[in-house]
């Protein structure tokens, strides 16, 4: 296959995501976070092709939903109150629409989110290609009191 | 589930990587990157779970690998000769060391690796949790040059 070098422009965002404060519970029931992962792809405009919920011992879940726009995983620390979510889209779809569906699902009270541009090619100019945005940490209501 | 606030520290390493320069045909070839993936699990010492390898067409292939330690994933576009990759390990593993089988397997001749550490707790003092080590891109020698 020819390779085109120099050619290649921005492919895709990646949204780097750490979220506090959620319950325990929810953060360690699979059927839950399998329902909200199939509903923040639905909502981020994503098509999936293959879907990974793995519950640990004693404690923890992770998703991995590979897409036709590349992935979305999610890894959670019910102990903790913690996840961390990496939700990487090319091409179509929005990560952001499909982050608020996860953080209303599992009612993360503060969420960072810092998104980077992948895919520049290095040797037109731009120094590197993972440079990141950084989101302001925010709190966030709970879905019990949103409008 | 008991949370328990402001004693969390750090879980996990993220290793985020672009690397330019690959053959095309190698970044086509799901079981050549599939058998990579299975080689830089067994490198970086994790614990495969799930392993899902995708065809897209024309070109292009995605693989997303959970595991115990949390996740793996690539993506490559062969007609830039480029691919992304992810690598997110918490507890055991070596992220770096996985990377170096991909890196090998794939004959990619540049390579850029920004290390995050996941998971600190906002409220322990540290300001959010997602700060970007950005380790220098690097020329690498190809398989075929190596040792």
């Amino acid at each position: 296959m020819e390779v085109k070098p120099g050619r290649m422009k921005k492919l895709g965002t990646h949204l780097v995501v750490d979220a506090w404060q959620s319950p325990g519970d929810l953060l360690n029931d699979p059927e839950h976070i399998r329902r909200a992962m199939i509903d923040a792809i639905t909502a981020g405009g994503a098509t999936l092709i293959d879907l990974c919920v793995h519950q640990f011992s004693p404690h923890g879940v992770t998703a991995t939903a590979t897409l036709a726009e590349s992935h979305i995983a999610i890894h959670t620390w019910p102990e903790y109150g913690y996840f961390a979510a990496d939700l990487f889209f090319c091409g179509a779809g929005d990560p952001h629409r499909a982050m608020e569906v996860l953080e209303i699902a599992l009612e993360a009270k503060q969420v960072k989110r810092t998104e980077f541009t992948r895919g520049f090619d290095p040797g037109v100019g731009i120094q590197g290609c993972a440079y990141p945005k950084q989101l302001a940490p925010r709190l966030l209501k709970t879905s019990a009191t949103r409008g």
